[in-house]
């Protein structure tokens, strides 16, 4: 499709399809403004001139700036957790590393970083843009973390432990100060991986395997 | 002192206490205004305004606002960790409990979370004050946990992992999603202080007692 940007490819585009790619540019424009400008400062205008679209066009698929901000929300990326920790058949050690990986790299992506710094810089203010983003993005990546180890026979927790907690202890020793890092000192994707390739081994040594005896 | 503040009680005063009142008001006054505008609106003259001074007062003290800054991250609270840290005698496990309890209480103290989430906030626009804050705060705090446990003789670590990664992972742990949920939504310290409570007893269970036989 790239490139078939001609008046008559543009005809016989389905509308839906369009409409989509116009979202999604939308979407990535209001990510760039909201990150330079602040979301307090930011405006539609500043979207829609971002996008190279009409005002008129972005205000058709996001009436006001919160549901603009609050389509970014759920734009994130938890979507890449399900699919590989879906896949069973393997050890439930190997399952687990991934699990750990994929929770990992979904909250330190570029994309995430932006807009928890973004919501954390904005929670004074804004406190229902807080309260709605760690509803539908911390609080779901961790119920998805969750339902994970619960679904996992092998694993055996302390008493007194839930699934919930544990899944928020193990995240966040998975994560420690990289995160801190992440948001404020602006690391590179790479910087933060290689951090992170070093990190999951050693929770597994440190937590998991000195779970009770299976 | 209090209450002595007529002309002859100042007179009598010595210079550099008055100095050191002075510091300080306009310390808490910087921090509410920074808190209130961001670091990059903030204005010597509305922290001036705000302590009551004359703004000729603040820069005889600050230089700039970056100076300013730089005393309130000086100003944190790490402090409060060796005082209590330091009183020996106690077994081991008593002290590293009340060690958690210390760092974390400093980690989420109402002025800690605010300059964290200054710093978050302005780290693209001011990325030399999120360095400065990263190194003279939080490595500093993190530096003092590890000194703490490599001074523990019954802490053996497992082999690959070192005092500062081990310092790290046991602090995230502690702190979980709550030092998110401290930034972004602006929790009492009531409710801080409770969630930690339940936290430090699960640390000691999952990680540290679980340590290779001493």
């Amino acid at each position: 499709m790239a490139g078939m940007t001609t008046a008559s490819a543009t005809v016989g585009r389905p509308p839906s399809l369009a409409d989509d790619d116009r979202k999604a540019l939308i979407l990535q424009a209001a990510e760039t403004v909201f990150d330079s400008l602040g979301y307090g400062d930011a405006t539609m205008e500043e979207v829609a001139r971002a996008c190279g679209m009409a005002k008129k066009t972005v205000y058709k698929f996001f009436p006001d700036k919160a549901s603009l901000f609050g389509a970014l929300v759920d734009s994130h990326d938890v979507a890449v957790i399900d699919s590989r920790a879906a896949t069973g058949e393997e050890q439930s050690e190997v399952r687990l590393i991934r699990l750990l990986e994929d929770v990992a790299a979904a909250i330190l992506s570029p994309r995430q970083i932006t807009l928890t710094r973004l919501v954390i810089a904005e929670s004074i203010k804004y406190p229902e843009l807080a309260q709605r983003f760690y509803r539908d993005c911390v609080e779901k990546t961790m119920s998805h973390v969750a339902q994970a180890l619960a679904s996992d026979p092998s694993l055996r927790l302390p008493p007194g432990l839930d699934n919930k907690t544990f899944a928020d202890m193990l995240v966040s020793t998975l994560l420690g100060s990289i995160h801190l890092r992440a948001l404020m000192l602006n690391l590179s994707r790479e910087a933060l991986e290689e951090e992170l390739r070093g990190r999951v081994p050693l929770v597994m040594d440190l937590i998991v395997r000195s779970l009770p005896a299976r």
